[in-house]
């Protein structure tokens, strides 16, 4: 009597930087004065008015079981939503509501693999990828970006991969480098997909937070309609983290299965939640800049602070809440330097290792606390790994 | 480039009864006043004294990442419920919070069950559970109960299906029959799954429906608690069908891996519906038997209503918001009976087949209306079965 060798492998059993998290916590919790810059959770919380309109739903009633495909108001919501800014025709019938981004990834990859699959990931990567495709069954295949392309996959990577795959899972907006995937690299991607037969699923949740040039979705790009499944959510967009409320939107066919695993797998979203998601979609444009605004303005903050000095340089901060540092003039593995920062300075960062091999030597940065304490703690991270690297 | 064998075989492809349901929801969306008794849903909505500490967690700032294992308080609350009621030792470490029942029982099959292990269930079954466990990569095999038994399944039957099984899936008080396995029923199983090594899923989410006897958890019997994951939720016992919160309770050891699966399928369940569910369980037995009042009372002038004729027999509804009955005698298939119903009373029930071959000849009744309606509709499908069955 086992537990399946699924549940038991979802994870690597090597260090994985995560520690450097944990501690960070457990010191929190024992009452030091630690500054987190480690989450993607916005300082600030749900909008009063959308959980104005959450309260409303659920006094009104809307406390049953809410349709598993979502409700209709909300899946036309974003349908429109995504129609507007792809330029895509999209209809309800291609939107799912998911329990969460997450939910969505790992739906995305069981609708696509079956136990057994190869499916594909870049690294770095958000922390999940890999166990989401064995979560699922399949055997995750990691494929490795270089820091001195700014992370932009190389489509000749990902076509070495290929073969014998099924699914590639993207992000960008990427969490943890930053890096805005430009049209070059998207086109590429496209082309290897298509050349390949492999399924795209795209992740872009981090959409609304574009610094510099502009998102693409996939899914706009010639013949990539009908193989791109594309995952959002409401959790960065509109600082809804906890209300667990996403999409996945793809060909409708692909959707009505979707349905059919979600009735065996979730039984859909709470109606007043889906209410509240449709009120903060369609509040539009000036809700979500808002949003993104403290990270924008700590981004610009941040790159003043880095042009003053030599030491730790930005991988191109392009897009989402983090920056990705390369501390490799330090002489240190991003653990390492995490490690030493969170004992000198009590502050907390994640090790880009936390995020794949590929990020060795690098750190993510989450600018989530204030702004004048944000550049106070990014200054101190400088100095810090300047006499590290002056020491050498 | 096509979808997972797994997802496009979810469901069976035969027809399953369901289009009456179907039928009924169509007739009503074009305008037909259809009496429903389909659907295991409250007809009242969750009370506001929930919903109220539901919008004071939210407007407190619980709408950030709740734990992914669920909040400590919830988990804690779950715990010492379950050990008050079944005086089996029960931390918080043997709980994780899901978003609801239907996701607990998909990720116990996930922890259980490799891509190809067999998974058994029982026949009539709650619609999802083959597809639950097909969900999971798993052969879904079934074991029929008979009629003749009230459906309370026979030990012998189980273990003749158990060879090369990996987990055995069982619900008491039972949607669809209604029945409550006895102590006898339970212990027998209990046996088999120690004799042959199974894992048991113990779907209790209708543990405050019971009105005949009571409800046992087989987790409580001698050497279970090691195998068993009871599945428990919100929905029915306080009416929060569309909060979607559930728990599995199980060893730690499995909870743990649980929890990393959680991580990269569902990443946790919204802190406000959290918070709200630890409030509804801390208010005791009152409040769950104001919620289960309706269905006992039902319950009570269905059997006087049934006692009155002789066509249509009541399978001992002991337990749940439903009635099974048997109206083979009107020489119908349940299908065809509910069918008839619908076009000749405007009456909706769910046919027996819908749940299995187990139940053919049988309907299931929903007790999810109004009484004086209620009992008015079950006279009607009584006299209109007797009218069948003296035509024959």
């Amino acid at each position: 009597m086992n537990l399946s060798h699924r549940i038991r492998h979802l994870t690597g059993s090597s260090s994985d930087g995560w520690e450097v998290f944990y501690r960070a916590r457990r010191m929190i919790d024992a009452g030091h004065a630690i500054t987190e810059l480690t989450i993607g959770e916005h300082d600030t919380r749900t909008d009063p008015s959308i959980l104005a309109v959450m309260e409303a739903s659920a006094r009104a009633g809307h406390t049953g079981y809410a349709m598993v495909p979502g409700i209709d108001l909300l899946r036309d919501t974003v349908a429109a939503r995504i129609q507007l800014r792809t330029g895509v025709p999209t209809t309800r019938d291609n939107v799912i509501i998911t329990p969460g981004g997450q939910a969505g990834l790992f739906a995305a990859h069981t609708a696509v693999c079956d136990p057994g699959d190869t499916g594909l990931y870049l690294d770095p990567y958000y922390a999940t990828y890999p166990g989401t495709i064995r979560g699922a069954g399949a055997v995750a295949k990691r494929i490795e970006t270089r820091a001195e392309d700014a992370f932009q996959p190389r489509a000749s990577d990902i076509d070495a991969a290929a073969h014998g795959a099924v699914s590639l899972l993207i992000n960008t907006p990427s969490n943890p480098t930053g890096v805005v995937y430009s049209p070059e690299t998207l086109s590429a991607i496209a082309d290897v997909c298509q050349h390949r037969d492999l399924w795209l699923i795209s992740d872009e949740v981090y959409d609304t937070q574009v610094w510099e040039g502009e998102h693409l979705s996939p899914r706009a790009l010639p013949n990539m309609v009908e193989r791109t499944l594309v995952v959002g959510s409401m959790s960065k967009s509109h600082a809804m983290t906890g209300s667990r409320c996403g999409w996945i939107v793809a060909p409708e066919s692909v959707i009505e299965h979707l349905i059919t695993l979600a009735t065996h797998t979730t039984y859909g979203v709470p109606g007043f939640i889906q209410d509240a998601a449709n009120f903060a979609l369609s509040a539009g444009q000036s809700l979500e800049d808002k949003i993104a605004e403290p990270f924008r303005r700590r981004r610009a903050l941040a790159v003043e602070v880095l042009a003053a000095q030599q030491t730790v340089s930005l991988i191109p901060a392009q897009g989402a809440m983090y920056l990705m540092l390369d501390i490799r003039a330090t002489g240190l593995s991003g653990e390492s330097f995490a490690n030493a920062l969170l004992d000198t300075h009590a502050i907390a960062v994640m090790p880009g290792e936390s995020f794949g091999a590929a990020a060795a030597g690098h750190i993510r940065v989450a600018m989530t606390i204030a702004d004048e304490k944000f550049v106070a703690s990014l200054q101190k991270l400088c100095d810090f790994a300047s006499q590290l690297a002056e020491s050498r």
